[in-house]
């Protein structure tokens, strides 16, 4: 081992979920780490991502249950949104957190390293001059918004969820191009904070990589919400107007916004960083790895949304922390896509784990069962007055290999779907067990119950 | 077998949350049913328990968001509580549930037979006339609100939650005798309608059952509020005056309030249905049973708020389960006590399950550990302005055996709570499994990955 001072056990390039993660755990197995951050500790995730958004979507339900009140009989009434004090909130939120986080990697005697870090060998990063070489590099260099030729991002009139973030005004009106989880999440913020809301998707429905079920109950939501999904089109062409945005879809329909936000997934950053001239084989960008978080180099690993699969915060982490323990000889369980919780955090809210109905019938063929349980017998949603499903996919006399949900707050209930999954659990043996009543939880409970107890008990 | 048309395999006294789930199980099972209700099925906690308090604290956290508003940036004002419009959406929820089960338990041929049951013989029931023989009996007759001598209940200045749920106006002031579940869900509800709420508990702390630190983190919270515990004190008198009612407590202290809530617990509905004079064997006015919910004489089974323990809807529901499955013969597992969640609903939200530290210690003495994991380092959390925690309980090297969670919206994490305590699941079952991002029940499982890595790592 080498003893210079930048010598490290391992240099991990990002500190997103998958650096920070990464370099927590490998420092808390006596591992010597270099970070290097060329913006702030926490990535994407908690800058420009999860965290600001989830607290406009706690802002828009709280204007949704004031403007709704008399529903539960509350007098309140709704007045707008004071948007430097949604600003100030959601920053304030983030900083808290980011001021956490701060602590918690310096009180490890990480070496963290501000700077836009490149690879200059297979085992050393340059960043600002300095060198930092590494027994293992991890790379984690997150992902960016992606956009759409023809659509040019300007940060005024035609947005991607970075500029959505930062926006100073609730636009009078939106179209969101893109129906995945990013626009969708806007899309309600916006609906919910008073705005003219399209979605523009070109596959034919919402949050396309979900259940058809969830799509359906999703869009049908959406409608009721006066949000307006155009599915299986795209776009073709956009022009500024004096007012906004003109949007020409395929089938010549015309769009006219005052703002339109590009949604349409995120690209790896990875170029330019010196990955390619090194020997790390990419794939259209992204870092081509085996289960284990392995590049094509030896010694070199990858984890986070450069790696092709979820791109999601908690599979970054979960990875930053296998790849910790993989380096201090722990031998730990790869992380299967397959148990990985997803959530679209609008509203309502949609909820997953594990394989959709027609990926097991793909997989099963006939050795498939699904229950459905609607919300509707659910007290707790009653209470919520919202809307949705529990549906649980099984192998016939196996275990739950998938859980899907609709409603509001379901994203808290795939905590113990995720469980039940990864745990590979039958039916009976979560039947039995209780549920605390009235909670939306109840549902899951009854599901399986119902799945326990009788063979094929489907229904819409 | 008796082929009269009165004869069943089951008769079921009681159509609350245990009587109605043995009925539909039962005749799941294909056995003959008739359930006897005096009242309405669903039972007190349909009718004047779970749901309709859980609707006005759910009106309670609209009144609190509209108020609150602008610390998320939302203009919004809160004006007040529409009594009329309250009590509506309160009984269009309970209405909507009971025609479902209503439905339900007419489609499953359950024969349902209105008016007040008593026992005259071993396996006769008598009903307005008519007699029903069961080859099975289920005692299922539930609970009333208890009242404490010297504080008579009027139902109008001195109240049992029955009348709180039924009054037409918020009251100005109120003390709340008792600071259980029952009593803090009703501080809580009345201090977001605007109520000044001081609440008298005579043991030495609020929700006296749960983990010390769930308490203490409670009554932090409540204090906060605005609401005032006074703990450790009981009443000795009350006397009423033009305005209200005057309490003085044992230490001399003198409240006074617009009205009197006795939420002093509940009590067991057994007198004058012949239970005693047909050898079942009561203590206290409960039903004496074994684990498999056998009382004293053969073939009788008691669920629910009658047999000792936690008078809880979902157990009651369990063990109506259990005991149809028990009569047809499948061997069911007995509930545990220690595997039933318990939430009480007010804000914060309190919930567990499993033994709490003082237990554990009691039980296994230096062979515990115990986590804490405060919700200050959660996004979720952190988005919903709420403060809390999850702690676990361990046996060391061994399951854990008790989760306490305080914070807004907790009792959904309870979900995942009871499948690890009821699973007897070690930390690092729970460990490598992936929590959404940002949820609430990624503070869960941080607390299990910090238990499976350090040994003992706890902090308050």
């Amino acid at each position: 081992m080498d003893n210079s001072a930048d010598a490290f056990d391992v240099v991990i390039l990002g500190a997103g979920s998958g650096g920070y993660s990464c370099a927590l755990r490998a420092s808390q197995l006596g591992l010597s780490v270099a970070l290097v951050e060329k913006d702030k500790l926490g990535g994407t995730c908690l800058h420009v991502g999860c965290i600001p958004t989830k607290a406009l979507l706690h802002a828009a339900e709280v204007a949704d249950a004031a403007r709704d009140s008399a529903k539960v009989g509350v007098t309140a009434t709704f007045d707008g949104i004071d948007v430097p004090a949604l600003h100030a909130y959601k920053d304030g939120v983030v900083t808290r957190l980011h001021k956490g986080l701060t602590g918690l990697v310096r009180g490890r005697g990480i070496t963290v390293v501000e700077g836009e870090g490149r690879l200059v060998d297979q085992r050393t990063v340059e960043v600002a001059g300095r060198r930092l070489t590494g027994r293992h590099l991890v790379l984690a260099t997150g992902s960016t918004p992606r956009t759409l030729p023809g659509l040019d991002v300007d940060g005024e009139r035609v947005l991607t969820s970075d500029h959505a973030l930062r926006l100073y005004r609730v636009p009078a009106s939106v179209v969101v191009v893109g129906g995945g989880v990013i626009g969708c999440e806007f899309a309600s913020v916006w609906r919910s904070f008073g705005a003219e809301v399209t979605i523009v998707e070109a596959l034919p429905r919402l949050v396309p990589g979900e259940d058809e079920a969830s799509s359906r109950a999703l869009e049908r939501a959406f409608r009721k919400r006066g949000i307006t999904a155009r599915t299986g089109v795209g776009f073709s062409a956009a022009e500024r107007t004096a007012s906004g945005v003109r949007l020409t879809l395929d089938d010549d329909q015309v769009l006219e916004a005052e703002v339109v936000l590009v949604a349409v997934g995120r690209g790896p950053v990875t170029e330019g960083l010196g990955f390619a001239e090194h020997g790390i084989e990419l794939d259209r960008g992204f870092v081509v790895t085996d289960e284990r978080c392995r590049t094509s180099v030896e010694g070199v690993f990858a984890v986070g949304d450069i790696v092709p699969g979820l791109q999601l915060a908690h599979r970054g982490f979960a990875q930053g922390i296998f790849v910790a323990e993989e380096i201090a000889g722990l031998e730990p369980r790869p992380i299967a896509d397959e148990t990985v919780p997803r959530v679209t955090y609008c509203d309502p809210e949609v909820a997953s784990v594990g394989i959709t109905e027609a990926t097991a019938r793909e997989r099963y063929g006939d050795a498939v069962e699904v229950l459905t349980y609607d919300l509707g017998g659910n007290g707790k949603s009653q209470i919520l007055q919202t809307q949705g499903f529990v549906k649980l996919v099984r192998r016939t006399d196996g275990p739950v290999v998938g859980i899907h949900l609709v409603g509001a707050r379901v994203g808290e209930m795939v905590a113990e779907a995720q469980l039940i999954v990864g745990w590979e659990a039958h039916p009976a043996d979560v039947a039995p067990l209780l549920h605390a009543h009235p909670t939306q939880g109840e549902a899951l409970g009854e599901a399986h119950l119902a799945l326990a107890g009788s063979p094929l008990h489907a229904h819409a």
